[in-house]
């Protein structure tokens, strides 16, 4: 019995050229001064760590960072020697997991680093990254604590420091008055701390935003995987991804009618419709209903109706005919309708989009490392 | 070595109880004329299909609905002997898999019921369904292709049909005149068709239109699955989903100060932040922010500052102090913030929140079926 390519029973193929995420991490390591890490979180946002994280290895990225212990676990396997951190922190009862796979604990408050030096003072020391919050609000130490570090050195001896850390919370706005203070403060930080260690604050934007905020390491997350770390301005970077989705049905509209939940869209007919096999259950934000947009054969046609769970509905009037059949592919993110497009209709940023990207998509990945994982 | 229990390192637990939503079935089969489908697309609305399945044919579920092959494949490898049927139809060259893993294509249009007949002929005939659209201007025969079939009933000849079907648009809004014009154009249909099958029409709210909508077969999906079948009445479903993060960090903040990206809300101290581990990379909704909820001990939260990839900021100033600390776990879903309104504070629906539920969640199952799969 010969079944078809698996290709050929998928809703939508996703494609991900792991040569342009290597183009955008080398561009990066120009615009750098010091290192540049791989930022391998939430599934490399989404395009599959266990294709990217070696990718990026290969060319060259030695520091890798995560969010969750489990995403660290699982990137050990991948890479026996790459440096792993866990920008959540040392949470209670982890600690024998940070040293059973040899991971750098981002450590966020004064009790983290009173379990790392316990830690080692029982098995051994081994490095850490301090993170020093400087307007973010969200992970790291105040400036009271930094405070209380800088009077009583000793609360960090033992605890080798990798990097202190800190985070950008405006660096897409590049005008935005957080940025400089931001600055200021992990400057005021790094001298107030009574150990040195490598500095590192940057993230995507960041790195675009000048040498001063660029430190010994930078942690480019969506620059990396083609989003545009300068928004309003031409994206520097490649594009990594291409979705497209099989249209299942064309039919002619010869009458008034409404499509979809709700019954939200009204079509003037003539009109000639196709409906596709995404829907929100792909992570293809319901947000786009109404709103969102495709591409079919370099005629971007919009989404009318509500997108449901498994389907939306184009109207297809305006595309090439020959191009519109059942089975047929039309991009819902590719070079006529970029990543950043998609988003911008869906009300939200390409993060989300990428790190939504479904598990019933067909995934092929392209580009040289294609064959390593 | 000893390691701790997966639980401990995830950001999040998520509790799917197997009970209530058997408990949710058997209330829709009280409620049904007829009988009553397990609809386990979208891998059983984010549940796991592989645990869902299984305990609905335990409550004596026989017919199932996914929306795509490769579900139905997967599904089939799950239960050897029920009736599964694939939402999206007969697309080019996947006649093979249908026969191969004895699955009912649900023929959407007149090219695909040609097929399904050609492939009968050949190969011996098995059954599908016929989707007839009324209204809902997605998939399925036009009334023009009904009428076709009318003039020309050698068209279904050696196509034996499980069921005739229709889908409804606005079953949740119980006044929207589209429902009984869907109901009339379904009867019509039925009758104009040149054969006999029993018929299917009502999802989850159209089982509550009343019996006129229920027919021999009904297919409710977020019925089963607790989301609110009557907006804006009492939910008559039990909750199935509780989601639980975990907090990273506290912190009290007694200067003016901005939270998370683009330093979107301002703080007015004295105030307690708490920083959950769960963000929209995790299928929580980015538009939660400065909207969402999350529950604490019995008191409710703000989301403030917006929701990040990996993390979102709680204003916990209101929650009883012995339950935030690093490592407690607070409600995202559960019995004091419930789905519908973690839905409606993200400006969708409880369907989205479901199938978007993220994979970075440490998943445990509860009752009866729990150990099945």
């Amino acid at each position: 019995m010969t079944l078809p390519d698996p290709a050929a029973r998928a809703g939508a193929i996703l494609t991900i050229d792991l040569d342009a995420i290597v183009a955008n991490y080398r561009l990066l390591c120009k615009r750098a001064a010091g290192r540049v890490a791989g930022v391998v979180k939430a599934d490399a946002y989404g395009l599959g760590m266990a294709a990217v994280a070696p990718a990026l290895a290969q060319a060259g990225c030695r520091s890798f960072f995560v969010a969750h212990l489990n995403e660290a676990i699982a990137l050990r396997a991948l890479l026996a020697d790459a440096e792993i951190a866990v920008l959540n922190g040392l949470m209670p009862g982890t600690a024998g997991d940070y040293r059973a796979y040899r991971l750098l604990p981002v450590l966020n408050d004064l009790g983290q680093i009173e379990t790392w030096q316990r830690e080692g003072a029982a098995h051994g020391a081994t490095p850490a990254i301090l993170h020093v919050d400087t307007g973010m609000v969200r992970l790291g130490l105040t400036e009271g604590e930094v405070q209380r570090l800088a009077a009583r050195p000793e609360r960090l001896a033992g605890v080798p420091l990798a990097y202190i850390m800190s985070h950008l919370a405006c660096a897409d706005e590049p005008d935005h008055p957080l940025n400089a203070a931001q600055l200021g403060r992990f400057r005021s930080a790094l001298a107030q701390l009574p150990v040195r260690a490598p500095a590192s604050l940057a993230n995507s934007a960041g790195v675009f935003l000048g040498p001063a905020y660029q430190f010994d390491l930078v942690r480019p997350g969506i620059a990396v995987y083609g989003g545009n770390p300068l928004p309003g301005q031409p994206n520097p970077m490649r594009a990594t991804v291409r979705l497209q989705a099989r249209i299942l049905q064309v039919r002619s509209v010869d009458s008034p009618l409404t499509v979809g939940y709700g019954a939200t869209y009204e079509i003037v007919p003539p009109a000639k419709l196709a409906t596709i096999a995404v829907g929100y259950a792909d992570g293809f934000p319901r947000a786009s209903s109404n709103r969102g947009s495709a591409a079919v054969g370099g005629t971007r046609v919009p989404m009318v109706g509500r997108v449901s769970m498994d389907l939306i509905v184009l109207d297809v009037t305006a595309a090439p005919a020959g191009q519109v059949h059942a089975g047929a592919l039309v991009d819902l993110i590719g070079p006529e309708w970029t990543l950043d497009e998609a988003a911008a209709a869906a009300g939200t940023i390409a993060y989300e989009i990428l790190t939504g990207l479904g598990r019933r998509y067909h995934r092929r990945y392209t580009g040289s490392g294609a064959g390593a994982p």
